[in-house]
């Protein structure tokens, strides 16, 4: 079977390894309140420093999903403005999170054909928390380093938020682009699902300490004053936690590069292919991690019959886009042999 | 290393092996919106059902830790009233989640050596949930089916919700006792931590989907209506789910009274030591999955010491208890072998 669907997808290729090497270091039986699961979690801290140069001052904290995140972040600041910026499902339904747990929100929504036009935005908008997405999951957009800056400045005196599901591990980023990150490990990392990633710049990490709500078990203060110490609020995923420190040794900027360059020869492949056309029309805000591709529902449908018959699994559309569109996985686990086997079916 | 922490502790004898089914299998890079994800939620259905006499219309849902079931409750019935029972630290915390959450509560606590004592409770105490600690892994003392069924009777309308962390898979429960069973799977089920377990009963899933609150991601109606089609809220941790499916084959009444006879053992066997004594006098209310042996404080200490020495992990006191006690899972995942070595030591 060849797995393609944006996450979970295909795992990376030295899971097993992982999985019996964690089986025998007798992690797995360790509580998490040991010196042995304190110096994992430890571990995990410095090697998003050393593979992934996370600035030593960000620190890393685990949830159960980056969907988690979501609430957490309402839960922990009640009180604050969040502007949230999407052009796709997995940031509105960020937004729909802060409305429902009812925190002062304003939302702007842009085209998928374009750049998050940062200029244009009110810049009387209350903002202090502001919300974006790196990778849309659902359309295949992303935001670029200049966009991610663009934020940043305008609004310096706000929180940065960033989902980067389907973005961490599978893209360099500018951590002090933001102030907030978070992702779950089953995209890019190529990992089992069950752990979200959660990192703190100093800014949020003050914040945090001096201007949150504490009344959940998962809320940021918690979080922060126990990762202080590298303990979680709860039993964590411990399994994912040695599996992540693991994957995080084998982040690589040659890789990002080439299989960024794969992303465009798929985009201009598929730009001149006779009934399937990239969803994004604009190139220069096509990720690098999912390409979603748009055609005649019947050719979608017949696609997808094709490719099971073949064992190879690909993401439907999602949303508005989810009858006409398929959605296809460029993650670091998948080869160019796979790619290659996907492209004689399609 | 041998592990008697009560929870994470040993792991199950069988989990190797499971393991690498579980990355054969494929299961791990299916979505969790897949058919593959729901026959595997499926059959830990009716797995709980074959094996562990789970009735039908009682419906098993997943979290990410017994943990987060305390805020899930509280959060989708913020208008109801809580009573909680409780002898210990778990309980307690479990009461602390539901104060700082502001729903209307009362506690009962109780004595730690003699039963629960149900009759004695003001029969006009506001209960439309009342929250019960079958093992409270913090002393060792458990709730027996006598005084469970008397909480069921004495509460008749309420809803009967069980912390049954370091219960389940390691005794014998009549699910009719409650309406609400939740636990983690990193104590009697030996597997590694990170996935929690809800059951709810046919009333409370109709109170749920009538009569709760839903603004939360891990609503309990968003929950129930998911595993309508054996879906989830989030993407679960799928790998934790396929291993419960398998172990839970391995669920054994004959294990379950075997283990007891070993705590009858090891709770007369402490009685006449000369050093360290049961801490719970009482031994009707002993659990048979969690031991907890009192010592003077120095005692303790050595004893520790010369355990680490060996290699063999145990557990420390807890809250009051911490410096003058220790503690010892008696898990299905321990052999009798396993304790002829600790009582080497101790």
């Amino acid at each position: 079977m060849l797995n393609f669907y944006p996450g979970p997808s295909k795992l990376h290729a030295n899971i097993d390894l992982h999985l019996q090497q964690a089986i025998t270091s007798g992690i797995l039986s360790m509580n998490h309140r040991s010196m042995d699961f304190m110096q994992l979690y430890q571990q995990v801290q410095e090697n998003f420093e050393q593979f992934y140069d996370l600035p030593k001052d960000y620190k890393v904290y685990f949830t159960s999903a980056a969907t988690e995140c979501w609430t957490i972040l309402a839960q922990s600041f009640p009180n604050r403005s969040f502007l949230h910026l999407y052009n796709g499902s997995f940031g509105k339904k960020w937004m729909e999170v802060s409305k429902q747990l009812e925190v002062e929100h304003t939302s702007v929504v842009f085209d998928i054909h374009g750049e998050l036009p940062v200029t244009e935005i009110n810049p009387d908008t209350a903002a202090e928390i502001v919300c974006t997405t790196l990778v849309e999951t659902s359309n295949g957009t992303f935001l670029s380093k200049d966009i991610q800056a663009a934020v940043r400045e305008t609004f310096s005196d706000a929180l940065i938020a960033v989902d980067a599901t389907s973005a961490l591990a599978g893209l360099s980023v500018t951590w002090e682009h933001a102030d907030i990150w978070f992702a779950s490990v089953q995209k890019c990392f190529g990992l089992p699902s069950g752990l979200g990633i959660l990192i703190l710049s100093p800014t949020a990490q003050h914040t945090v300490e001096f201007r949150s709500k504490d009344i959940h078990y998962n809320s940021l203060k918690r979080i922060v004053e126990n990762g202080a110490s590298f303990q979680t609020t709860h039993t964590p995923n411990i399994l994912g936690i040695y599996l992540l420190a693991q994957r995080l040794k084998e982040i690589d900027v040659t890789e990002f590069f080439n299989r960024n360059e794969r992303m465009n020869y798929l985009y201009n492949h598929f730009s001149s292919h006779p009934s399937l056309q990239p969803l994004i029309i604009e190139k220069s805000v096509q990720s690098a991690t999912v390409l979603t591709l748009k055609g005649d529902e019947e050719y979608i449908k017949q696609v997808k019959k094709s490719l099971k018959a073949q064992d190879i699994i690909i993401g439907s559309g999602y949303g508005v886009w989810k009858e006409n569109t398929i959605r296809l996985a460029n993650f670091p686990a998948h080869t160019d042999e796979d790619f290659k086997k996907l492209l004689l079916v399609i």
